[in-house]
C-alpha cells in the first residue's frame, strides 16, 4: 500500500494540510500525519527523515510557512522525494514561504507546489508513487476525466443560464 | 533503464538545461532532449505528453521562462510527474517564470524547483525514479556523501588558509 | 453582428467575468460565455480556438487566475486577437495572473488588461471590432462622452458639498 | 493599406521600438514612427490621438518606460485600440512601466504586451487589423507555421547534437 | 490667502482625500476640491493645470490610484509644484499607484508622498506655501510641537499603565 | 536584573509590542516601555539612546512601521545592540518596515527580526543578555524544551485524531 | 538668491547627486553641497536641519540609499520642505530607498521623487522656490519649451531616418 | 578573549564573509571560520551549534543565500544569539535570502542584518559581546567617532571641490 507522511510545522496548518490528507485518502493512500518542526524539534525531524525510506514511507509532503525550512531540512536527511507545500503566511501571501521552499541549493531539491496548493501536493505524491503502485495510474486518469467532466458541466450551466436571460 | 525527456521551450535555454542533462547522465539515466513550445508547437507538445507514459518516459522535465506555460501544458495531457524548471528571464530574475510554473490550478500539479536550478531538476527526477530503478537509490546516497565530503574539504581549506594568516 | 466568446477557466470567475459580459451586451455584442480550462479540458480549448475564426468569433476574451495559462494556450491555436483578463488571485493580488498572461513569448501576443479589469476587457474588444462593425465606433464615442459627463457631475457634487460646509 | 503609428516617449526607446517597426514592415504595414511625450509635448500627443482615426491610423502602438503614461494618455483621446509596450526601465526591470500601462481605470483600456515585447506589439496590431485587411490573416497563419517549423528544426538540431555525443 | 486645488480622479477617493482637505483647512488654507480624470476628462485636466498659476492656485495636490496618471498629466501643463498622493488600490496595496506617480521622467517631477498619506500631502503643501505666506511657518512649528506633546503624553500613558500592572 | 527598554513609535503599536513585553516578563526581565518617535520627538529619542547604556539599559528593542526609522535612529546614538521589530503596515504587509529596518548602512547595524515577530524580539534580547545574566541561559533552555514538548504533544493529538477517523 | 542645500549620506552618491547640483546651477540657484549621515553624524544632521531656515536655506534636497533615513531625519527638525531623492541601491534597484523615503508617518512628509531622479529633485526645488523668487517661474517655462522642442526635433529625426530607409 | 564562529554555507560566500572576518579581527575578536551546510552536512551543523556555547563560542554569525536555512537551522540547536547574514543571490538581489532568514517562527529568532551587510554582522556581534568583554565597548565608541570623522572629512572635501569650481 502506498504510504505518505504529511509533515506540518504546526497544528495550525491543519486547515490547509487537511485537504492534502483527504485527497491522498481518496486515492487509497495510507497517510501518516505528523507535526514536527525544523526549529523546535530538529532532532525528531532529522530522525524521521533519516529512517523514512526504510520505514516504508514512499513520499514525504512537508508543509510550512514564513521562513519555511521544514521541507529543506527533511530533504537534507533522505533521498526520498520531498514535496514542499508553502503555507500562505501573513506576509505577502506567502512569498516568503514559496521562496524559502523553492530556492534550495544545488543537490538538495524540494518539489514545490503553489502556495496553499494542498490538493496538488497530494496529487503530485500520487503521480510519483504510480511508478511503484500501478493501480494509482488508473485512478489519476479517472481523476483527470472527472475534472474534465466537471468543466464541461460548468460550461453547460453557464451557457444555459445565459440562454435563459 | 530510467528515461527522462527534458523539454525546453527554446534552444536558447540549453546553457541552463544542458546542466540538467549532464547531471541525469551522471546517474546513468537515458535522456531525450526535446525543443517544443507550448505556444508555437502546441500540438506536438500535446501529442508528446499524451503518449509519454506508454513510450516509456518515466519523468518529464520541462524548462521555460517568462509566461512559462510549457510545464503546465504538458501536465494537462499526462499523469506522469512533470518537473518544472523556471528559467531566469530578463524580468525580475524569473519571478514571472517561477509563478507561472508553481501556481498551477488544483488537480494539475507541477513539481517546481528553484529558478535556474538545473541540477535540482535532474536530481528530483532521479529521486522519483528511484522507486522503479532501485540502483538509483544508492547513487543518490553516494551523491549525498560526496556533497558532504566536499563541504568538509572546503571547511578544512578555509580553516587552513586562516591559520596561515 | 459582432461576436465575442468570453472564456473563463472556472465558473468561480463569473463575479468578475459577468461584468465583461454585461459591458459587451451594452454595446450590442453577441456574447458566448464558455467555461474551459487550459489544464483540465485542453483539447476542448484547442479545438475551440482553432475553429473560432471560421465560426464567426471576432475576438476572444480569456479570463484566468494564478498560473493563468488559458489566454496564452488559446493564442497558440488562432490568429484572432486574444484579450487576457488576469483574475485577482489569493497570491499578491494577482501578480501571478498578470505576469502569466502578459509575459508571452515573441510571436504569440496576448492583449493584457489590468487585474480584474473586467469592463476594460470588453471595451478593448469593442474597440478592436469597430474596424469591422462601424456602428461600434459611435457607441464608443458616446461612452467616452458619458464617462466625461459623469466626472463633470461628480466634480459639481463635490464642489457643492464643500460650499455647503 | 494598413497603417500603424508607433509612438515612443523618447528616441532612446528606438533599440526596442525598432523591432516593432521591423516586424510591422514584414507584414507590409505602413508604419509612421513618432517621438511624442505625454509630459513634454502633451498637446501634440492629444492632437495626434484625437485625429488619428480620421487620419487613417488603424492602430496606435505606444512604447513608454517608468511612469509610462503615454499609452494611457493617448487612449484618453481616441476610441482606436492602443497597444501599450512597457519599456524595461532601470527599476525592477520595468515593473513600473508594466503597472503604469496595464492598470488603467475602467473605461479606458490599453492592450498591454510584455515588458520589451516589441515584436508582440507589432503582431497584436496585425491581428487587430486582420479584420479590415483580410490579407493579413494569411500572413499571420504563415508566420505561425514558420515559427512551428523553426521549433521543429531546433528540436532536430538538439537531438542530433546529442546523438553525436 | 493660500490656495490649494485638491484634484482627485474619482469621487470614490474622497474617504482618503477628505483628510487632505481637512488638514489644509486646519491651516487656514483655501481649498478647492475638484474631480477630474486624466483619462476621462483630459481636456478639463489640461485646461485646469495650464491656467492654475494665473488663477491663483499655489499648489496642486492630485490623488490617484492604479495607473495613477493624474499628477503627472497635470504636471505636464504647469510649472507649479504638483503633490502626488498615491491612493491604495486593490493591487499590491497601491504599489502600482506609487510607481506610476513617483517614477516620472526627467524634467517633469511630481512630489510624491506615501500611499494614502493624505495628511502629509496637505502638510507638504503648507510647507511649500510657507515661503509666500509666512504665517504658515508658525502654524507648522506649532503642529510639530503638538505632535511632540502627543507622543510625550502617550509615553506617559503607556508607562503609567505598566506601573499599575 | 536584566533591563530592556521597549520603544515604539506610536501607542497604536501596543497590540504587537505588548507581546514582546509579556515575553520579556516571563523571563524575569525588567521592562521599560517607551513611546518615542524618530520624527516627532527626535531629541527625546537621541537623548534616550545616548544615555541608555549608562542608565543600565542592556538591550533596546525598537518597533516601528512603514518608513521605520526608529531603530536606526536610536542605533546612531548608542553602541548597545538595537533589536528592530518591523510592524506590519498597510503597505505590502510591512515590506517597507522590514527594508527600512534591515537595510542599514555599514557601521550601524540593527538586529532585525521578522515582521510582527514580537516574541522573537524578546527572546533575542534574552539570548543577548544571557552573557551577563547567566540565569537566563537556563530559562532559554527550558523554553526550548517546552516548545519541543508542545510540538510533540501536537503530533500526538493530530495522530490520535486520525486514528479515531 | 535662492539657496538649496543638497545633502547626501555618502560621498559615493556624488555621481547621482552631481546631476542635481548641475541642474540647480542651470537655474542660477546657490547650491551648498553637504555630506552628512543620519546614522554616523546624527547631531550634525539635526543641527543643520534645525537651523536651516534661519540660515537662509530655502529647500533641502536629501539623497540616500538602502534604509534611506536621511530625508526623514532632517524633516524631523525643520518645517522647510524636504525633497527626498532615493538612490538606486544594490537591492531591488532601490525599492528599499524608495519606500524608506516615501512611507513617512503622518505629520512629517518628504517630497519624494523617483529612484535616481536627480534632475527632478532639482526641478521640484526650483518649482517650490518660484513662489519666492519669481524669476524662476520664467526659467521653468523656458525649460518646458526647450524640452518640448527637443522632443519635436527627435520626432523629426526619427521620421527622417525612416523616410531614408 | 571574545570568540565568534563565522559559518558560511559555501566557500563561494568568502568574498562577502571575508569582510565580516576582517571587521571582527579589527576588534581583536578570535574568529573561527567554518564552511558548513544546513542541507549537505546537517549533522555537522547540528553538532556544532549544540556544543557551541560550551566550546566557548560567544556569538555565531551564519551567512547563507537563496533558501538560506543555515542561520535558522543553527538557531534550532543553541540558545546563543545567531546573527544571520543574507547573501545576495541571483534572484531578486537576495530577497529570498532575506526572507528565509528574517521570517523565523516564534521562539527561534535570528538577528538579521541587511543583504550582504558583512561588516554590520561583525559589528552587531561585537555589540552583543560588549556585555561580557567590556573593552569592546570603548572600541565601538571609537569606531563611531572614526565614522563621524570620515563623514566630516568627506563633507569638507565635497565643499572644497565646489568652491574650486
Amino acid at each position: 500500500m502506498p504510504k505518505v507522511t504529511v509533515v506540518m510545522g504546526s497544528q495550525s496548518d491543519m486547515p490547509v494540510v487537511g485537504k492534502t490528507i483527504d485527497k491522498l485518502k481518496e486515492f487509497g493512500v495510507e497517510v501518516v500525519p505528523m507535526v514536527c518542526s525544523a526549529h523546535r524539534t530538529p532532532e525528531i525531524a532529522a530522525q524521521f527523515a533519516r529512517n523514512a525510506r526504510e520505514n516504508g514511507v514512499d513520499v514525504i509532503i512537508a508543509a510550512a510557512g514564513k521562513a519555511a525550512h521544514l521541507p529543506g531540512v527533511l530533504a537534507a536527511f533522505t533521498t526520498l522525494p520531498i514535496i514542499g507545500l508553502p503555507i500562505k503566511s501573513s506576509f505577502m501571501d506567502g512569498l516568503d514561504s514559496l521562496l524559502s521552499i523553492a530556492q534550495m541549493p544545488s543537490g538538495v531539491p524540494v518539489a514545490t507546489v503553489g502556495v496553499n496548493a494542498a490538493e496538488n501536493a497530494a496529487i503530485l505524491a500520487v503521480q510519483i508513487m504510480s511508478f511503484k503502485y500501478s493501480e494509482l495510474e488508473e485512478k489519476l486518469s479517472n481523476m483527470k476525466k472527472d475534472m474534465a467532466n466537471k468543466v464541461i458541466a460548468s460550461d453547460k450551466a453557464v451557457k444555459n443560464s445565459f440562454v435563459k436571460d
